[in-house]
């Protein structure tokens, strides 16, 4: 497959959230080349209604196969997963989260095939998952284990800034006892490598603390002197441009002022709570260390405002880029 | 006293760090009513070489007592306890610890006696008061020490966002063992109080959980449901617009969008993430629960910049504002 001919799928995320409304969005203003084309993965029975409920919304088009592409419409692989009438919109689910989750199998079988460039992924939700009693908190560990990743980690990007999470779902006594150094170690080289790959030269990696101020020189904590301080020194001396622990609560604002390309965040919540606060609309998550390339939005179901009509698309737009500028720059 | 004649003291901070460059330039720049009159416990022989460097320094004077100010100088109230060439600008050291602990404790005297109507904190360095052997990590639990004050809490404020922080200088191990039902309401109830006497009626308050997600129903840790929400229906119980545990990630972006006027943090670095993250210079650090009125800047001691004249004062200045602001509604 060449670049010319690449295709990417969007999953339609939860039928009861926003994800299908976004993608519809999305795909009715893109402002992409011809040659980057995204098709969505999920139920034409949903999409329809939803559609005519939107401003100039392209036409929709049902895909015969993963390669039956036609420009200028809103080409949709339909799965017939879930029927309009077997839920409510706004809440989640068990069939909601049955269904989200075959959109993202789908996805990832066409990726593993070579049918498709990439994923880029709409949101589904954990408590829906977990209500159709499927096994995975969410996409990235679905992603890790049908692909056989043991090594990877939820990157999340806005603006120029790369933030790596060494922890993610988990609670917070379990998340600081995963804080090791080969555990921190691993995802320094893997955002290292990553950076990259999305062509940046000798990239400029911070590591922040696990504890307030980075522990204050061991006042508050001994992670840092135990774990995360060897392995920015093995990272170094590997020849990674990698410098830290810094203060979880500075070290974000000087990225994204510019000091830093990357960031390793020990927490779910020092990340995402920077991301966050600064950009909730701009967002993409990206899991990095996988075999196939996949993008998401920074954001989740959104069922309070779902079915209303007022989703932003921005935050989807920006993971389409995203999966298309990863695609360029690693084949 | 009466409000006409309050003064306000604004302590020099470490004399190594931007304490005193920026105090020098929001006393050369202030805007304030003539009511509201600032002057600094510090050094003269500290500040004078530093004031020559500053462009369109106002003079400088030296008070002869805490009540004799003049108005259009920078009114210093000197303590002569550090002399120039007893250390070097731009790292922690003990004589710095030892002189920047005195100008907190006689800001506090002053306070405690009356003279003053509060203080304005710049910067310490934790380190250099260790070094010191000063048995404290910073000036919030100082001023709790020294007021014997039991219930307190570091309340930062942004634009129209007041968070308080349920843990703050501790461990991240140590932290979550702080987070009981009685220490979750204490801060609600006191974030509450000192709104109420900022002026806001029926605050609406959201409370932040401890783990990712606020531990997504249970599945990523249990202190929300052991501790958090039973704090949260106490004191809705007891009339306070209180909801929550939100996911840390969206609580704050909720606050700045308006939705509420006070978020209780859980952890040190979920607040100063979030408000760090969005605007560096204007945050204003606040100790609420205390029996005096102090207000501090919302960074550390900076000093890779100090000495090189590019300090920014607009923190200070905030936290100035904030001193008055509340001086008026308490009083």
């Amino acid at each position: 497959m060449n670049n010319a001919s690449t295709l990417f799928a969007i999953t339609m995320g939860d039928p009861a959230g926003i994800g299908p409304e976004i993608a519809l969005k999305a795909l009715s203003l893109a402002q992409f080349p011809v040659q980057e084309k995204f098709f969505i993965i999920g139920d034409l029975s949903i999409l329809r209604p939803i559609s005519r409920e939107i401003k100039n919304c392209a036409e929709l088009r049902e895909m015969r196969s993963e390669t039956d592409f036609a420009f200028g419409k809103i080409n949709v692989y339909n799965m017939n997963l879930i029927s309009p009438d077997a839920f409510v919109t706004g809440k989640p689910q068990a069939a909601c989260g049955r269904a989200s989750y075959g959109y993202v199998l789908k996805g990832i079988e066409l990726c593993l095939k070579g049918s498709i460039g990439g994923i880029v992924t709409n949101p589904i939700s954990k408590e829906a998952l977990s209500m159709a009693k499927i096994p995975y908190p969410g996409h990235t560990e679905i992603l890790a284990d049908k692909t056989g990743t043991n090594n990877f980690s939820m990157m999340f990007a806005l603006d120029n800034v790369h933030v790596a999470h060494v922890t993610t779902h988990v609670g917070l006594r379990e998340a600081i006892g995963l804080i090791t150094k080969d555990r921190v170690l691993g995802h320094i080289m893997l955002l290292h490598k990553t950076l990259v790959q999305l062509g940046f030269e000798n990239p400029a990696i911070a590591v922040g603390g696990l504890n307030p101020h980075a522990g204050e020189n061991g006042l508050f904590g001994d992670e840092e002197r135990l774990h995360i301080i060897p392995a920015i020194a093995e990272a170094a001396k590997q020849g990674v441009v990698v410098t830290g622990p810094y203060p979880p609560d500075t070290v974000f604002m000087r990225a994204f002022k510019g000091e830093f390309i990357g960031v390793v965040a020990m927490l779910h919540d020092h990340g995402f709570v920077a991301l966050k606060s600064r950009d909730f609309e701009n967002g993409v998550n990206i899991t990095i260390g996988l075999p196939i390339i996949r993008t998401s939005v920074g954001h989740g179901t959104a069922f309070d405002i779902a079915g209303k009509g007022i989703a932003s698309e921005k935050s989807l737009l920006a993971a389409m880029r995203a999966a298309v500028l990863l695609r360029k720059h690693t084949y």
